[in-house]
């Protein structure tokens, strides 16, 4: 486990863009931009089973984040890590895009309080889960 | 060959933060913020020798570039593509560097005018060269 340091952690602590690298089937990286929620010592990431990423990080689970300060692009923070995918029934998974959707839009509801089994996205919703193994804090 | 669509062409044009994604030799992503030059159908990146990226790129030279609004993290341009690493002495890798720092930084030179061959960080400057195969607009 690697620590964010403490002339970091603002960057973790507010609503900023995730930029997270995968690995294609042929071994070329993918990046997506992405919202993310940090417990403390876990990078989350809320997305589909039905995703590039998803599929990327089913066969390799090892990811680079990379979240830069909106106000200063020499200031910066680069996690790697492993995926944990978890899915304990959609409670979670929709409790965390609620949150995030909060966070990031001020909307209380990403579905728009439509039952997640009937969402009209018909998606299943997955956490990636990133504890950090490696940390590169810079600026 | 891809082309980067004309609605996102200006994030190609002002000197905006490239996040490149390559791979580190045991399969990890590594993910770095760099700036670029966009040519018309290349962007290239000056970076040295040295570096963990060119080391990665050298192994496995399949790259992503990740390039953000400044304004709107739902705006964003995904160009994958293969890396060439190209340098023709140490002219061409100086002549980048130096319009690279005069776009982002004002300053006319990199080095601060110092000849190359002499320059304290005693660095072999390369470029690296990346046509779009894959390109991905969002926003």
């Amino acid at each position: 486990m690697a620590n964010i340091p403490a002339s970091h952690q603002d960057l973790v602590q507010n609503p900023n863009a995730l930029i997270l690298a995968t690995t294609m089937p042929d071994g070329t990286p993918q990046t997506t931009v992405l919202w993310f929620r940090w417990t403390g010592d876990t990078l989350q990431i809320s997305t589909t089973a039905e995703r590039q990423k998803t599929e990327n990080i089913q066969s390799n689970p090892r990811v680079s984040a990379m979240i830069v300060d909106p106000n200063n692009m020499y200031r910066y923070l680069e996690v790697r890590g492993t995926v944990d995918i978890t899915h304990n029934g959609h409670d979670d998974a929709y409790n965390l895009i609620d949150w995030l959707a909060k966070q990031y839009t001020g909307k209380n509801q990403y579905y728009g309080g439509v039952a997640p089994a009937e969402n009209k996205y018909n998606e299943t919703r997955v956490i990636l889960n990133i504890k950090p193994e490696h940390v590169v804090a810079r600026g």
